[in-house]
């Protein structure tokens, strides 16, 4: 058995040696270079855009302009499923290329040119004329009347607003003795910074259209490239080569659309697009950033009577993701901390700002900073211990979700916690560090999370698998599920070799995705892939089997129930014998002169569930309070995400949350300009990316609760280290300072604001 | 329906804007270069290779000699289907390099260096030293008492002998008033000529090696780079591109071994290896050489008595397809012209030579040469008309061959006759041609042949396929089966269009071969490929469409049964309505919330039958004598191929082979020293390939008689056109000079030799 063992990446050593070969590895040098003009200007409309002297420039193929978009095809850009109901698609507000300017930075032309060189000084060279509009940055601003109108089917900004409601929010708040606790909550926009920028190539074969892109979700691109160009979908083909990281940002379709229309546009020649490192953080996705306001009443016992959130998301200037975030989030709040009387109010706000998509998390990095924030304050206000105060609130054992009928099957929360509490010695600091006085203080801080392993039942979850057996008794494994660089392949050849009774070295897994070949799949999100692929897998090595073990029948005359494959080996139940080996039968099956059989199998698993996942972040924090800095001493994180597939590769995630954690609480924040709407430190000098310079040692720690709906009692860990890690962080300033530090990062300038106002600071 | 129709080639326009990447399009421009360094003896021992020089010159990476091959995994070539039986196994006589040196250009050593240049020069500067044994070039001295033994295990020199003996021969003969014919027939050994050289590239990923070649046989080379490297053959993926002919030389495997091998010796970086032209003539393979003996016994009224053929074939140094060329030749010599009283001897004898291989027809035209000229001097000897003679003894309608099954359904034979000779006018002109006198003479010749369709029951014919329903309803089809530019593609489409019931236009054809995904076929030979694969197409969608309208029953509340798919739609038998276009019935599959599927099929179909092709060939002439020169006036080829899937490229399919057939009768002979073995004519420049400019307008006339076995009435048509156009030829110098040439080609070399015999030549 391979499932729970820590071997080595299936991609490991091509990965070190360098052998692995990514999109810009694979692009045919012909290719012409494609570079897109954005627009700067935050809100308005193109005029004019002067081609003239930059068409002259040697080496320029041709410039395509907004104007150029005669066949106006809308798409949307989500990385969602996608849904036969039109009340269930998103929306589609997205051209190629744009007239209406709804942001600083966004795609008003295209230049392709034979080299990079020509291309930039082609771009520099183009000269646009803007009608110019007034503009709106703030989500609360925007939704104000007579704020600016960014789409004209969305009055007042607003993409989407939601409303949960429980019980009677106001009859509750009358019980007597209830303490009233109310903050505002703020989270930055952030950028995912994965290594390797968006890149994508596109040519035509035929009357088909290509394209080669860093994605997270091949079919998902394909469908939408063909809504862009206004195609039929089968017209196109889009192949996922290895991609150095996503996070998120490559959940959406970014410039695949256009890659491919330029190409079109030129008879089909090859063009690549590769984005570079300043368009990657204006002109891909950031994560949206949410304003939140929570009112809790709280019985003098520490439960809750009654809550209140109302939350702004800020979408920025397309749909992209729009509201699933938002939502995600908000619908974290009624059950993370069950309450009988629950007002939700979530917005999905228009700015003319880079677009909010899905970034690892999706919408629960913010909501759990809110919602954490606000724990430690509630607990604060009741003088109750933090950990103690969320023990007696947080979701129980066999809780269930009304909406989705997902159950908590274990103690998980309270698991999670004494983990963590005991790898980091929580009790012990926790008292240590209370009432410090002096400049240098210390503190100790917890947040829980809760996130749900994909995205049934609000969409689809659905994976197919296609095995195929080798004559010498290795199988290749086809998922539309995608690897990022997380290691899923890794984890699918080790449920693979589990579920069809091989040897890990005898499973293949096909990792690049080709939408023409691969089952239909709709990739990496919602931490859905070994959850979900690890369905297909187990159905479908089912299927194969039983063609192997039917097979197997005639040729060794022992009924299939009698039949088993084991290491690769068919073996007699009943007395474990080996018969022969599955190589054996393999090439006997291919070349046999009387019975010729190709043994492969291909099935859809549909999941019609999803599972919780479960989990706490505990800091350990030095405040330098003149110097408005904080330092992380320790850090842990406890998970329950089920059975660990691999645990190395599972510790590895974890570390790789943390530290995104540790950069959403002390340092990200894109920064934009009052003025005229630019982003100001869209670059990685300017922007303030969490390294390992800034990370104390990171600690993992497991509850390895089997999830019973799962194939292989996994669940979602690819986004939940992330979730808690920042508010872990502002608790234990909280508890060091007393200052309750509600705006994301705790950098300099935050802390300085805080500890101002909290008379913090020395005169 | 599509089947019949002369549809556009799916890779029309791909290929006439240059589109289309071939294998070396594909390659990464970072791979090494290798060169291999060729034997400049025909027959000894490497005693000893000096790489120190060639090693100092900059760029070259590595140089590797045969005695760096310290694992000996002798493997084969041939591209046959492999049996488990080892007595049906192909014969493992070849290393990737080779100390024992077997003709003039065997493998000895290989650089790999950095680029072009640098190899060149490398393998220039490598000294070698050889310990030389005596050679043989001709078969009839290598099977003689004393001659040097090429491989030690085959005695003689005789890969293989067998016989086939029907009635009793010597009995037979001794009837009264027979007419005895004998004659000695002889073709050269020439080269295939396809426009792109062979070419392969190979890389490591993981523990597995990938090799992108120029092949016709994907499947296969996977198998045979196993055997070579002694690996498991799962850990070999193969990748087929498009390719620039193959004609046979592709259906063995040629330099995969050995490039895979240098790539695994340098860790696995990508490593490429271009053949050039000089390298295709020598290293490739050959057509074999054949020399025939035929001895017939005649009755006066023109049935033949008893009949007697001895060949042998000329292998060369190595096994590669071997003895099956010689043992499909000498199999047409009883069935052609059925006899009750046969003796066939052939003989596949190892010279020092380079090695003969598969080349379009496959042994039937160096057959139909021996028995083709021979029939037109038996019908001159018996004062016959050669049309008359042969429609007398041809195999009848209704003839069953007892070994395969086969039967011959229709009257072919003379229904072809009877449309070439229309088509050419040939009574007319046979009468006109006889008995001419003069320095120029024209005359009408007549030859024909029998092909059988595919390997079955000699080996195994197994197609599988793998089609995948798009979300516009348009489908992929993946088959083992390969575009090697006889526009096979186009004809699976076609026939997956008809078979489904979609639109032409909404299949597409997966082109490229990857043995890690594609079901298992092996490939493009045998001319098995419409016909096999023929039958996997109609399986697999019968499949798909039962998958489709099972879904569809619960969409439209009908019963299956009344279900049909119609040009892309679900239509209702009973009233001919269209409930719903396949595109609507996929997307509601594939994005259902109730129940999901990714709509595909795959399928093994195993054909245990093949199918007899039939055809003839009228040449018209132009002998000068004085200046032994032949000039075509007019040809045609008349051919039943059963149903014809594109009457187009079937009318091309003839043409191109016809070319072939009138290089192989009229020039192309490749020669060898007599003195040291090389091979003298062994570039473009000096081989006389038969190009355009030699040919008068080529006909081609079909007779479309179904063929009752196949999926869609069709059979062989790939290889049938050159089999029957040398003879032909032949034949109308002999009525026009009554000059019996037996040696092909045709050239002013063998015309001079055989008229000044004859006394023709003016003194």
């Amino acid at each position: 058995m391979y499932v729970g063992k820590s071997v080595t990446r299936t991609d490991a050593y091509d990965k070190v040696t360098g052998r692995t070969r990514y999109t810009d590895d694979l692009c045919d040098r012909g290719a012409y270079t494609a570079r897109v003009l954005h627009a700067s200007i935050a809100h308005g409309r193109v005029v004019s855009i002067d081609i003239s002297e930059a068409e002259k420039i040697p080496g320029v193929v041709r410039i395509f302009t907004c104007f150029d978009v005669k066949e106006k095809h809308y798409f949307p850009t989500a990385g969602h499923p996608w849904s036969t109901d039109p009340e269930h698609q998103d929306v589609a507000d997205r051209l190629v290329l744009t007239e209406e300017v709804r942001f600083y930075g966004d795609d008003i032309a295209a230049v392709v040119a034979e080299d990079e060189v020509s291309a930039a000084q082609a771009l520099r060279a183009i000269k646009t004329e803007y009608e110019e509009y007034s503009f709106v940055l703030d989500v609360q601003e925007a939704v104000k009347e007579g704020a600016p109108q960014i789409h004209k089917d969305y009055p007042g900004n607003i993409l989407k607003h939601t409303t949960i409601r429980k019980g009677n929010y106001e009859e509750a708040v009358k019980e007597p003795g209830l303490v009233r606790v109310e903050g505002w909550y703020e989270t930055p926009a952030v950028q995912h910074c994965h290594i390797e920028n968006f890149i994508c190539y596109a040519q035509m074969e035929g009357e088909r259209i290509t394209v080669t892109a860093s994605t997270q979700i091949p079919h998902i691109v394909r469908r939408v490239v063909g809504q862009a160009l206004g195609i039929d979908w089968g017209r196109v083909r889009v192949i996922k080569p290895y991609i150095g990281g996503g996070f998120g940002n490559k959940q959406d379709v970014l410039y695949e659309p256009l890659c491919a229309w330029l190409s079109m546009k030129l008879g089909g020649h090859l063009v690549k697009l590769n984005v570079s490192r300043e368009e990657t953080f204006v002109c891909n996705r950031v994560r949206h950033a949410i304003r939140s306001h929570i009112i809790s009443w709280v019985r003098p016992d520490g439960t809750y009577a009654a809550r209140k959130l109302e939350a702004y998301s800020d979408q920025g200037a397309y749909a992209s993701h729009g509201h699933s975030i938002a939502a995600k989030g908000a619908g974290a709040f009624p059950q993370l901390y069950p309450c009988e009387n629950i007002e939700v109010d979530a917005y999905t706000v228009f700015t003319n700002k880079p677009v909010g998509g899905a970034m690892r998390g999706y919408g629960i990095p913010q909501a759990m900073w809110a919602a954490e924030c606000h724990t430690d304050e509630v607990a604060a206000r009741m003088g109750m211990d933090p950990v103690a105060f969320r023990r007696k609130n947080l979701m129980p054992k066999g809780y269930k979700d009304p909406f989705s009928k997902n159950e908590l099957y274990y103690d998980s929360f309270n698991q999670c916690l004494d983990k963590a509490m005991e790898a980091i010695g929580y009790e012990r600091k926790y008292k240590e560090y209370q009432n410090q006085t002096g400049m240098i203080r210390k503190g100790i801080g917890v947040s829980v999370f809760w996130y749900n392993t994909a995205v049934w039942p609000i969409s689809l979850e659905t994976s197919s698998c296609r095995m195929v057996l080798n004559q010498d008794g290795s199988v290749q494994v086809q998922l539309g599920e995608t690897e990022i660089g997380q290691g899923a392949d890794t984890a699918f050849a080790q449920m693979t070799a589990d579920a069809l009774g091989v040897l890990l070295k005898d499973v293949h897994v096909v990792s690049c995705q080709d939408t023409d070949v691969t089952p239909f799949g709709t990739g990496a999100y919602a931490s859905r892939q070994t959850y979900t692929a690890g369905c297909a897998i187990r159905q479908t090595a089912s299927l194969l089997k039983e063609r192997i073990l039917t097979y197997a029948r005639d040729l060794t005359r022992m009924p299939v129930y009698n039949l088993d494959i084991k290491e690769g080996n068919i073996v007699r139940i009943t007395d474990g014998r080996i018969l022969m080996t599955l190589g054996e039968l393999s090439s006997e099956a291919l070349y046999s002169m009387t019975n010729s059989q190709h043994l492969t199998a291909e099935s859809t698993a549909q999941i019609k569930s999803n599972a919780y996942s479960f989990g706490c972040t505990i800091a350990e924090v030095e405040v330098d309070i003149p110097m408005c800095r904080v330092k992380l001493l320790d850090i842990v994180n406890a998970h329950d995400a089920g059975t660990l597939i691999n645990p190395a590769l599972a510790e590895a995630q974890v570390h790789g949350g943390m530290s995104m954690g540790i950069g959403f609480g002390l340092s990200e924040r894109l920064l934009f300009d009052e003025k005229t709407g630019r982003t100001l430190n869209g670059s990685l000098l300017d922007y303030k990316l969490s390294t390992f310079m800034d990370h104390p040692r990171l600690k993992a720690v497991f509850v390895e609760n089997p999830e019973p709906t799962g194939a292989f009692g996994t669940k979602a860990l690819g986004e939940p280290p992330v979730c808690s890690v920042a508010p872990a962080i502002r608790n234990a300033v909280y508890q060091a300072t007393g200052a309750a530090v509600n705006e994301a990062p705790l950098n300099p300038h935050n802390l300085f604001l805080k500890f101002s106002e909290e008379g913090l600071l020395p005169d």
